[in-house]
């Protein structure tokens, strides 16, 4: 398996991407991304559990729940997230399907649509209009980075990557980016993510990997708890390779290599926390269940005391059991180890049986002062485990959020 | 009922208080707290429900269900939780318990021990030793303020309250001191409550009426979703008063007054969030059941989102809304009423049906730079209702947390 840390939803064959600047975000900044398959594409996505959703996401769910053998355009537009905007934003995100489906010559129920940015302000359609069809004349397969930068928000950085995958019958690709810095929780947080693969696959096998993939790659990430109401990710299947995937060995390489793209994907978005200084990966083994081991792992992920501590450098552990304590799972403190290191190799172990080891103050300072911490917390209750990913709570994320809308 | 604003649990007769430095915290400030009965008390006590315990908890528990009708006294030291020490931590309660029993001249299981401070270090015995010795040399109902001063750790300011009830059979006197300021959450995060009265009352009375009122006080704030190892509200009635309570109008007006003074002290730790510049109540109507309005209120309370907005004075009803759906109770976002303002009696609607009313921007941003904020949320799906006090988040909050051990 071939991983391009610099490719993009284009390098699958087939696909094309256009860009364009609709002033919806500040002008001079791209907004507008095209994503588009040469043909017909089986489709499949996950969407927020937010109760609160947005009109693209009801879009989107209709439009696969008709078409997913036919999809060819997805459209999103950065600065606007077409939420809280009741019947009109949803007459809206149908329209961006009809000015897609006009710009690129498809029927509206090919194009999915995605939104992200400010909620409660209608899309300003007209300077939508013209920016959609500048995109649909730009489309080109060299687009691909450009429309990873298009679908940015708060993001500091692009998050763009492909993998080739060599299977029995053929090599096949697969593109992805994805954008998210704020609000980043399971499920599915302001986070939006488009892959694509020149592989081809039957929509309900599509959806049933998607849906494994995000389930410990997109959902297993936390900045600040909060989940939003446009999250989406979407997997477009054209099958310009030639290969098929219907089963054995060449659909578990395939899986592997989608969860391993969404997992870099969303670790980006980790690393690209908002205001995040540190990268941490939270290891919960030794559970009856791998659902305890998540909720005790993101209730430490989500603890603003263990985060803070983490800004701080500061070897904290008292921060983390209590917030592992606090998650509603039963477990005994006394058969409790707690290890933490840099590299998810080597460990240096602060609690033992619940109680602190003796270890050097110095050494725990200076793995916590890393940019990268791993902790590892094993309960002795089971055989299950999770992993979830995190960033520090720092004054950035503050000052980046008090000031958003002003 | 009269508040006295600067009462304290030595207002109730039969009760005296005595406190030292112990250098638990620093040299120079007050970390022994002992709180005495000249007569037995029924008592009735409160407990974290995170999984991690302190060593207090686990020795008051035991104390509670083997002798609640014959306490005489609690001592509370700061500056040392006495949690994650294991057996010796134990050991170490159950010696403050030998000590305080020897310091006023009562039997150990006659006294509860509470301790608040840093995780993982042992208590220092000796000084603890001349510290107890000490406070009880100094018993006078003249030190009930400095008591709740010995009990705060990073408190800013000292919370006590006392109420006078005057009952069918004369009246009866409501102390109460609290500590706490960073991980308050529900259920009971790092937060000491000790209230006192001297009202007759049996045990199982007692315990009934405390649990009632943490559920509607201690048990609805959040200043960062955190809750401590060591949280614990005690409850000890002498009956000096001779004014019994078993039933009927005086135990209503009685538990009323509890509640009142509960609520009072919890949200005097609100206003000394860690950092918080922002009070905020919140209160979520028309849910099917009160838990759902509960968990919704919580879900709005813990989000860094919706807490940084209320810092940084941003109406950002969007954030309030995505928290309240991500909380897991389903409702239409489509029948939801969103109103804020600064004295939960008059308010500006931001949201009708979901959606934005037209509000003048500016009326709501007044709204949200002034100190107290109250932000009701109605969702039309049932008749159930539920108050969460918070606070907002700032950079201070994250300073104060990234340092606190160094």
């Amino acid at each position: 398996m071939n991983i391009l840390k610099d490719g993009t939803v284009t390098d699958p064959q087939g696909f094309v991407a256009g860009v364009a600047e609709a002033a919806i975000k500040k002008p001079g900044k791209l907004d507008i991304s095209l994503v588009y398959s040469e043909r017909d594409c089986a489709a499949a996505g996950v969407f927020t559990k937010n109760q609160v959703v947005a009109a693209p996401v009801i879009v989107d769910r209709e439009t696969l729940a008709a078409n997913s053998a036919g999809i060819r355009a997805v459209l999103t537009n950065s600065g606007n997230a077409n939420a809280a905007t009741g019947a009109v934003g949803l007459a809206n995100a149908r329209q961006m399907q009809e000015m897609t489906a006009e710009a690129v010559g498809c029927t509206a129920d090919q194009v999915l649509v995605l939104s992200t940015g400010v909620i409660g302000v209608q899309l300003p359609m007209d300077r939508l209009a013209s920016g959609i069809a500048h995109a649909g004349e730009n489309l080109s397969a060299d687009h691909g980075l450009q429309a990873a930068e298009a679908i940015r928000t708060t993001d500091t950085f692009t998050k763009s990557r492909s993998y080739e995958i060599p299977l029995s019958g053929g090599t096949v690709r697969i593109g992805g980016m994805s954008k998210g810095s704020g609000m980043i929780h399971p499920n599915m947080a302001t986070m939006l993510g488009v892959l694509t693969t020149d592989a081809q696959i039957e929509a309900h096998l599509l959806q049933e990997i998607l849906s494994e993939a995000t389930e410990v790659s997109f959902n297993c990430i936390s900045v600040d708890g909060d989940t939003s109401t446009n999250d989406t990710v979407l997997l477009l299947a054209n099958g310009a390779s030639g290969v098929s995937i219907s089963g054995g060995a060449d659909y578990d390489l395939f899986k592997q290599a989608l969860i391993d793209i969404c997992q870099e994907l969303s670790k980006l978005i980790i690393r690209d926390g908002e205001g995040a200084t540190k990268f941490v990966e939270l290891m919960v083994t030794g559970t009856p269940a791998q659902s305890d081991a998540h909720q005790i792992a993101n209730s430490i992920a989500m603890s603003p005391l263990v985060k803070t501590a983490f800004a701080g450098s500061d070897a904290n552990w008292g921060r983390i059991m209590a917030a592992a304590g606090k998650a509603g799972v039963p477990f005994d403190q006394n058969k409790t180890t707690l290890r933490v290191g840099n590299d998810g190799q080597t460990w240096l172990t602060l609690l033992e049986s619940g109680l602190p080891t003796g270890y050097a103050e110095e050494d725990a300072a200076a793995i916590f002062a890393q940019g990268d911490i791993y902790v590892w917390l094993e309960l002795s209750e089971g055989e299950a485990q999770a992993t979830v990913w995190t960033c520090d709570l720092t004054h950035d994320y503050v000052t980046i959020n008090a000031d958003y809308r002003t």
